[in-house]
């Protein structure tokens, strides 16, 4: 067993998360969340989706999001574009990094986005020909990588081939997302092989939900992989409003916490990162779903 | 990494758990608790503890509950007994099986039982002479093996001193606590090899706490290195109220989807398991602390 000793976060709460919050937050709230999370020393920031805001009304202003940051240097902001139309306003606000989500699943990508997985993968690949022209950086999202709410069971075969076109396209990261939460350490393990089989490990991001409470320990296991980059999100904002049990992302405290307790470096300051997870939840006036966010704010002694 | 091909679980809710809810559970309903996670298959259920019920007074009923629950062949129901006379009461209500809890830390023990840890293991001798004598099977907790709430870190040569002579005494399985819930699985695993150089493995259980998220991937590690016994809590009840952040234990539901999912055997049926945590959330007006219990009763599909 070897763990990496460094790991990279990618924090996706102002994005993942707040896209699946019932509430709606203004932008000067969602601009001091990610001022505070850059301050904590995150280095990427999912910070908005440019999607029609007919279906996503949570990320209607991420373009003035984008432009009202302060973009701290060394730290980047992706956004979300899943079309032609998204990828041009992501350029005119700025933006220097930009994402795409496929999915291992037929059943999902048929009723998400009513193609099928080849289709889909045909029409962002002129999504990212054109951001790579435009010198912008792509990473690419396979979704329900350990199951889908529709179909069950997705093998492994079927998420390294997603990704292996992901990553021919010019994705430079391909996040694998446990979509649904319900993977278990050594089906996280058998897929993350496979897909190492074509892809180099370091290229591979670990984006697995706590619906389960399976988050931690399927990320510890594929630690061992040698797998350094972690999809999270502070205070365990969102999660997947078409998935089972609808709860979600892997709260970044909770992360954090157990990768500082393994002596893994990753840069973020826990408390700074505490103090933006109390400053959203303070305004979505709920506590935090991270349960080192809630140990250290009810503290007895 | 080998992990085993089953694990027993030790379910802990009936004592541990709802000695540390703020309600109290009268004992026809923890009599159909204890009966119902006997039918969902668990072969050890902790059952109550015979303490003074001026300290303890979710406890108060031990003997009744003992005395009425309907004990199936193969399983077990021990209970804790802290001194002479909580065994003299265990004995008239029929125990087979009992229990004490000393701790790795010299600071709790003082602030728990007002002596040290070598004082507590003397008294405890008597009370294990008496129920060996008996003919009683003695299990052996030791807590705070990954931290204390008031001296901090805890050595894993502390918990290994304990855990020795807890086994020399007659215990015949000693039960490794992480109170406080602070552990991270690096450390969780070096407390476990370090007590393994003198006991066997296979005499080891882990009962770690969630507080801070870490417990399922804490199991993981631990399970890696050979440990085969889990104590958990149906629905996450309880937790340690004398430990920062207060809530506790992992959830057996949570443990038992884990290790489903790896293909490791517990002989429990996740579903009556399932629904036995429902029955005691249903009285005690909660949702379950298990995840795995919330994502599959608020199910979209």
């Amino acid at each position: 067993m070897s763990l990496p000793t460094r790991v990279k976060i990618v924090e996706v709460g102002p994005r993942d998360g707040l896209q699946n919050e019932p509430q709606q937050v203004p932008v000067e709230t969602k601009i001091e969340l990610i001022n505070r999370l850059g301050a904590a020393g995150l280095s990427v920031i999912e910070s908005g989706s440019f999607v029609s805001p007919k279906w996503v009304p949570q990320m209607a202003a991420s373009g003035e999001v984008l432009q009202g940051i302060d973009r701290l240097p060394g730290v980047n902001y992706p956004v979300l574009t899943p079309n032609m139309r998204g990828l041009e306003g992501a350029l005119e606000a700025g933006a220097k990094e930009v994402a795409i989500i496929a999915a291992a699943s037929e059943s999902f990508t048929r009723k998400n986005i009513n193609c099928s997985i080849d289709e889909s993968i045909d029409r962002y690949a002129e999504v990212v020909e054109k951001a790579l022209t435009e010198g912008l950086r792509v990473r690419g999202y396979v979704s329900c990588v350990l199951g889908c709410p529709y179909e069950g069971e997705i093998t492994p075969e079927a998420v390294a081939k997603v990704s292996n076109k992901l990553y021919e396209m010019g994705c430079y990261e391909i996040s694998l997302g446990d979509t649904v939460g319900v993977g278990t350490p050594l089906k996280a393990q058998q897929m993350i092989e496979t897909v190492a089989t074509d892809l180099p490990i370091d290229k591979l991001a670990a984006h697995f939900h706590d619906t389960y409470g399976q988050a931690l320990s399927n990320l510890f296991a594929v630690l061992q992989l040698g797998v350094s980059v972690i999809d999270s999100s502070v205070a365990g904002l969102g999660g997947c409003p078409y998935a089972k049990g609808a709860s979600g992302n892997v709260a970044t405290e909770d992360v954090i916490y157990m990768l500082n307790g393994m002596g893994v470096e990753t840069g973020v300051d826990l408390d700074k990162l505490l103090e933006a997870g109390r400053f959203i939840c303070d305004y979505l006036q709920r506590p935090p779903a991270s349960k080192v966010g809630r140990a250290l704010s009810c503290s007895i002694s």
